[in-house]
């Protein structure tokens, strides 16, 4: 018998009869004698539907009063999920972030859980009560409400996995798994029965969005199993681990092939060779909330040098538009701007010990004759920069190339 | 300047437009230099969708969870006022039954109010920050979220002024004031500018739904002057004051004219006097849940006596099936029903010192020849039960008889 914290998020509770799944859902783990805590997201559509209303009144509502109104979506899917629970006659009760208290800092829409107070979830539990907890939000220390910003839910879920010391924290979505890669762009791609916390950060920030990243960080420093799975179909789903209790795993370099589509380049060329000019150059894009991504810069040959770095294609002529004075200023001799490029990385703990991955990158991308623009790499990542038409063609040599395919291996 | 606890119903919110027409109002009062603290119901369908939700789960949802999710109705509205508050420049702050806090006992879906901490929003007035709060909603002594049941927003209201010792709590609703009687049946009715607390709850209690009768109660045990006005138009509304401060009103000695349509009469046919006999046939319909209004039994001639009272006429098929088997232990002869009757009400705290009244009702309904059925009075009411078809008739007559119409006489 086990204690799972499980999160259902908007998709799985977005409509009466989906709340329904879910109650029968846990209605089985209840009869296989396991203690459920149980976090919940918004029916799908209605935290959005609040937000409009908010926005037909203000332009720019206050973040106070946003984390009031948006946190009463939680609190809908809560009640209803406990009436469900009883009509199964199995015992449930229902909290807000404010009554379990989930304590967050002030940072409204955007706060961080301090710390949850689990006296009342373990009394329940002691009563073979399921706890059913509004995700995303969470109360100060004056008492007002606030939320963690969108995704928060899953943040719920492993805080609460955390402070409960559960055996796994459960996230149920729309998909049944983390996959090697974006199935739609390769029919191959598999499921990952496992997968370490590192390699789910670099997956989750490469685009594959199957679970928040904070919530990774956070399951990762507090060492709690992860495991995404699909609350439409059955099946084990994929298991997010630390690296040394994942063994068999070692056997495969790459795990995954993540993408991103929406880049977008920018070269400064023959900026002088000075220290502290890629700051110069880098600090008004950050003012300007731009985001940058990734980040190059080559040896210095003649003095001067090239720095080049991707950014949302939506942001690339505001980013142009900053930077024209501060290259002059700089010396610089040009700026120029990509808007069609795409990012393409290979993941995976392997690579850490195994020379010649970049190399069977490099060459299969070779092979498609894919010019790679921009190279960059983490210890568990390689990441290239390549023209956005070839995308799709370089996923699917790099998932061959690296014995992703369906039907090659299997990583257990 | 003065300190208005202000209550707006379900439909003076019930779009973002009114919300932001409700906002101007109070910008309006805060202009003056007024200090305002706002509770406001949920917008109008809000709370009808969400026990909908439930009641596609469940026929018998949790009365607990109930209140956890019809409470997220208020909740969104004060996030939307203060949104739209903070455009117009005006400082403004949030708090739900729970923050205020609103303390009730325990009983779920029909709370009551035990006590309000007033600590919280004293500190916001004395920064000239209007104070919305959640309205129909508390929290019990184990922070479980209650609600005060239908209407219970006008109980905030009143409540929130009395713990403040407000110069006026001010019901904004969709009429208005009080009126003499309902104007769709009397469109001589005219509006009352006061009305005392006990006439009120004898017009309240009789169906002119104005106003939800605890929170007229509330205002007369703890001597809030309370206002009915309408939030779509500007006006004086009607103010409902102790007797004792309204002399003014003594000179008339009916003041409205009550009716409710919607009557049954059961009559339990030959029942020996004896005692206890009327307990005995009341108190199942009481644990049946069917509420029972007038209650007449006559002076027994010959050792028998007819026992009739009237309930809504919805009920009156179960009364009838629930009394079958009583009134044959009891020996009583049989039981008569007849489902379409009605009430009317004449009102006023003048009839205490006036004879007469009486006779001045029953000829007038004579002249008419509509025939009394029944006659229950209280100190400051006179009810008669007559054909339900004879309504609109009996309180047009009345009106007129009792010189309430329009242009007859102002009471001031």
């Amino acid at each position: 018998m086990s204690l799972f914290v499980q999160k259902y998020g908007g998709t799985s509770v977005g409509s009466v009869e989906r709340i329904e799944a879910v109650a029968d859902k846990i209605a089985g783990f209840k009869a296989q004698g396991h203690d459920l805590v149980v976090a919940v997201s918004a029916m799908s559509g209605e935290t959005n539907r609040l937000i409009g209303l908010a926005q037909e009144i203000s332009s720019a509502p206050t973040p106070r009063e946003m984390d009031v109104l948006v946190s009463t979506g939680e609190q809908v899917t809560i009640a209803l999920l406990c009436i469900a629970l009883h009509k199964r006659g199995i015992k449930a009760r229902s909290y807000t972030g404010q009554q379990v208290q989930i304590l967050t800092d002030s940072a409204h829409m955007k706060a961080r859980i301090k710390h949850i107070d689990v006296d009342k979830i373990r009394a329940d539990l002691s009563e073979d009560t399921v706890v059913v907890v509004a995700g995303f939000q969470g109360v100060d220390e004056d008492g007002n409400i606030t939320t963690l910003g969108r995704g928060g839910s899953d943040t719920t879920g492993v805080a609460l996995a955390a402070a409960l010391k559960a055996d796994e924290c459960q996230i149920y979505t729309d998909v049944d798994g983390v996959y090697t890669t974006d199935p739609r762009v390769v029919p191959e791609a598999r499921r990952l029965d496992k997968i370490t916390f590192e390699e789910m950060l670099e997956m989750a920030g490469q685009g594959s969005k199957v679970l928040q990243i904070r919530s990774v960080e956070f399951a990762g420093k507090y060492q709690v199993p992860l495991r995404v799975l699909s609350s439409f179909k059955d099946g084990p789903g994929t298991l997010i681990t630390l690296e040394e209790e994942s063994g068999s795993m070692e056997q495969v370099v790459v795990s995954g092939i993540a993408f991103n589509r929406d880049e977008a380049k920018v070269t400064v060329v023959g900026v002088p060779d000075t220290p502290g000019a890629a700051a110069k150059l880098l600090a008004p894009i950050g003012a300007a909330n731009i985001e940058v991504d990734v980040i190059v810069q080559n040896v210095s040959a003649d003095g001067t040098t090239d720095l080049t770095f991707t950014v949302h294609n939506n942001d690339v002529e505001k980013a142009r538009s900053i930077l024209e004075g501060v290259a002059i200023e700089l010396g610089a001799k040009s700026i120029k701007t990509d808007p069609k490029v795409a990012k393409v990385s290979i993941v995976g703990v392997g690579m850490r010990s195994h020379a010649g991955v970049a190399s069977t990158m490099f060459n299969a991308l070779a092979k498609e004759n894919i010019n790679i623009q921009m190279i960059t790499t983490s210890e568990i990542k390689i990441a290239v920069i390549i023209e956005e038409r070839y995308l799709e063609l370089a996923v699917r040599a790099l998932h061959t190339a690296f014995g992703l395919d369906d039907d090659k291996i299997s990583e257990e």
